[in-house]
C-alpha cells in the first residue's frame, strides 16, 4: 500500500479517440493515474491538433484535452496496422473510440472481435445519436448534440432565439459520463473478471444536463422555456446578474438571497445600506418580492453600479449571501488563486513553452493531479511498442519503413 | 460471476447530500448499481423535495435527481442521530455530502473523524468555492459556480449580456467529475484497501466544461467573448441554426458541415438544390465560406424555410451532413425513440402515479439501468437500520419517539 499511489495505477487504456468528446473522458483516466496510449493516424494524427492550431504547431485546445497520454502512430489502413492494435488489446483493460458510425466496425474492431482476443476488455463508445435512433448512423458535432439534445432550446433570452450554451455539454458532457460507466466496469471487473460494452450518445447525454429543464416542464405542461440569466427551474427574487463599475462585457455580479432562507435577504438590505426595508411588506417574504421584482432589482443594481464587481463580492459573500462576480477567461487564468490551489498548474511544452493550464479539478487526498504535457504525434512509439509488445528499435524501424506506423 | 451484475453490486454509500449538485453524484453511484441511502432531516427531508412542488407533494425536480436511492431520517442535530450516523459509517464504501461549508465538521461528522471509524471511507464533498479560495466560506448554488466558473461569460449573443447556460453544469457538473474520482478512489481501494478524500468545488468543476473558450483565449490573448450559436473556439461556416416552418420559438435546425471535409458542402448543395454553385469559388472552400458567411447563409434559410425542422433533419441527416433539429423538452419527452431505447423509462411513483423519466443515458452491455422511482421521506428506516445495523422494529420505535429519526 502506498499512499501516493494514484486512484488507476496500471490500468491501460487504448484510446483511438478524436477531438473532444471521447478525449475529454481519457484524459480524465489518465489523470486519475491510468496509462493512456493515444493511437493516431501517422499522417497528421488526431485532427483535433489541427484546431485552432498556429504555425503548424498543435492547437491548444489539442494541449487542454491530451494532457497526461502518450502517442503513438498506427496505420489502421492496413492489415499490419490493426494486428498491433489487436495485439495491444491483449495487455489493454480499456478501449475507447469515437469515429463517425459504423467505421471502427469497418477497420474490424468492433467489441465482437476485440472481446474474442481479450474477454475482460472494457470497450467505450460515443456516437452523437444513440442506437436505434433514427439518426443512429449521423454524424455529429458538440453544437448537433446541444440542438437536438434540448439545452440550446433552455438557453438564450426569454424572447430571443435559442443559443448554444457555453460549455460544451454534448463533447466534454458525453466524456464524463462514459467515463462514469467506464470506471463503474472497470470496478466490476476487478470483482468479477466480466468486461463490458459500454455506449453513450451525446444527444442523451445532454438532456442529463438540463433535467430542471424537463422538472419545469413537468410541473407547467409545456416545453421549459428559455430563462435568460436565470434557472427556468426555480422562481427566485432577486436572482440576476446586477451590472457593475466600470461597465464592460462582463462586469456583473450574480445575487441569490435564497427564498427559503429569510435571513438572506436581511443581510443583503444590511450590506446595501437599506436596513429601512428589513420588514417592509412590498419585499418582506419570497412571494412578496415575486410580485415586486422590478423594484427589488432597482434597489440592488443602484448599489452595485457604483462598486466593481470584485469590492461587491467581498462585501455580499462576506455577508453570507450566495453571490458570484462573472468572471471571463482572462480574469479566471490571471487569478492566482487557482494556481496556488493547484487547479491549473504552468507546465512546459516541447514546441509551446511554458504556459498555464486546467488540470482534472477535483481533489484527492488534499491533491489535484500533476499535469504532463499533451504529447507530439506518436511521441511514445519506441517506449510503448517495447513495453507493450516487447519490440526493438529493429522492429519499430521495420514497420515505419512499411508504413504501419 | 453473474453476467446481469450492475458494476456497483454490494457498494454501501451514506449520502448526506441535497439539492442537485450532490443529489446527482449519488443518483449516478444508484443506477450503476450501488445501495445509495439518503439520509434525510425528519422535518421534511431534503429541501430540494419542494423545489417546484405542488399540492405538498416531492417536486418533479426532486424525483429527477433521486431515483434508485432508499431514504431514511435522522436527526443529526442530536448526539444519538450523530451516532447512527457514525455506526453506518463503520459498514459503508463511501460517504458523499455538499452541506453549507463548516456544517458537517461542526456536526463531528468530519473526515478526520469518520476515518478514525473506517479508514477505508471514500469520504467526498462538494464546495462552491474551492479550500484555499479566497471565498471557500461562500455559500453557491448552480447560477452562482456558473457565474464564477466563467460559463456565463461565454453564453449569449456576441453583443448581448451574458447568460446562464440552460445545463445546470454548476450541479449535475460538479456531481459528475466528484462521481469519476469516487469511483477511482474505489478502484484504489479494492487493490489497495486504502480510503480517500475527495472535494470538488463547483467554480473549478465549470471551467472544465468550457475548455474550448480557454483555448480560444489562448490563441486570441483575448477573453473569449460570446458566440451566439457557434461555438468560440472553432471558426466554421456555415455554422448555425436556420429558421424552419412553421416558425416557432425551437423550429430551427442546426446545420456544420465540417470545414475539413469538402464533400459535406457539397452534398448540402444537392439536398438543397443548389448543384449549380459546387466549384463556385465564392463558396467552395471554407475559407470562401467565410468570407461570404452572410450569402451562404441565406442560401441555406431559403431552403430550410420552407421546410419544418423533421423534413429538413431527414433530408440533411440522411445526406451525410452534421445536422440536429433544435428540440425543446416537449418534443424531446414526446419521441417515442427514447422510450424504446431505453433512455427515458414510464415508472410508477407512490404518489405522482405513473409518468416518464430520464434515466442513465449510457448503456452498459446494451441496456440502461431500469428506473425505481425516488423514495418517500424515510420510507426505507426499518429496512436499512435492519440491514445495516440488526435494529429491530422495537429499537426503531424507541429512536422514533426519541425524535432520533
Amino acid at each position: 500500500m502506498n499512499s501516493d499511489q494514484a486512484s488507476l495505477t496500471g490500468i491501460r487504456v487504448l484510446d483511438l479517440t478524436q477531438f473532444e468528446a471521447g478525449p475529454s473522458c481519457t484524459e480524465a483516466l489518465a489523470w486519475l493515474g491510468a496509462e493512456v496510449i493515444k493511437v493516431e493516424s501517422p499522417k497528421g494524427g488526431d485532427p483535433g491538433r489541427r484546431t485552432g492550431a498556429t504555425q503548424g504547431l498543435d492547437g491548444r485546445w489539442f494541449l487542454l484535452l491530451n494532457a497526461n497520454k502518450k502517442s503513438i502512430t498506427v496505420n489502421l489502413k492496413c492489415s499490419q496496422g490493426i494486428k498491433l492494435i489487436k495485439d495491444m488489446v491483449r495487455r489493454a483493460d480499456i478501449f475507447v473510440e469515437n469515429f463517425a458510425p459504423g467505421t471502427i466496425e469497418r477497420l474490424g474492431l468492433s467489441y465482437e472481435v476485440l472481446r474474442e482476443i481479450n474477454p475482460k476488455i472494457i470497450y467505450a463508445q460515443i456516437k452523437g445519436f444513440g442506437t436505434g435512433s433514427p439518426y443512429e448512423g449521423n454524424l455529429a458535432l458538440d453544437t448537433i448534440g446541444q440542438a437536438s439534445g434540448g439545452s440550446m432550446s433552455v438557453t438564450g433570452e426569454r424572447d430571443g432565439r435559442p443559443l448554444r450554451p457555453g460549455p460544451s455539454i454534448a463533447d466534454t458532457g458525453s466524456g464524463m459520463l462514459l467515463a462514469i460507466s467506464i470506471l463503474g466496469a472497470l470496478y466490476r471487473c476487478k470483482c468479477t473478471g466480466q468486461g463490458a460494452r459500454i455506449e453513450v450518445a451525446m444527444q442523451d447525454a445532454v438532456m442529463q444536463f438540463i433535467r430542471g429543464a424537463f422538472a419545469e416542464h413537468a410541473r407547467s405542461g409545456r416545453a421549459a422555456p428559455r430563462a435568460g440569466t436565470k434557472s427556468a427551474a426555480v422562481v427566485n427574487v432577486p436572482s440576476d446578474i446586477y451590472s457593475c463599475k466600470p461597465g464592460g462585457p462582463n462586469d456583473y455580479i450574480y445575487i441569490y438571497p435564497h427564498r427559503n432562507k429569510p435571513e438572506h435577504w436581511h443581510r443583503l438590505l444590511k450590506v446595501i445600506g437599506r436596513e429601512d426595508l428589513i420588514g417592509d411588506p412590498r419585499f418582506e417574504t419570497a412571494a412578496a418580492r415575486v410580485q415586486n421584482e422590478k423594484e427589488v432589482d432597482a434597489i440592488i443594481a443602484n448599489w452595485t453600479r457604483q462598486r466593481d464587481k470584485h469590492e461587491a463580492m467581498r462585501l455580499i459573500g462576506a455577508a453570507g449571501i450566495p453571490a458570484g462576480p462573472v468572471l471571463d477567461t482572462l480574469e479566471l487564468e490571471n487569478d492566482p488563486s487557482f494556481e496556488d490551489r493547484g487547479i491549473m498548474q504552468t507546465i512546459e511544452h516541447q514546441t509551446h513553452g511554458r504556459f498555464k493550464m486546467l488540470t482534472w479539478p477535483v481533489r484527492c487526498d488534499g491533491v489535484t493531479p500533476k499535469i504532463k504535457p499533451a504529447p507530439l504525434l506518436g511521441q511514445h512509439n519506441a517506449e510503448v511498442f517495447r513495453d507493450w509488445l516487447g519490440l526493438d528499435a529493429t522492429d519499430i524501424e521495420t514497420l515505419r519503413q512499411d508504413d504501419v506506423i
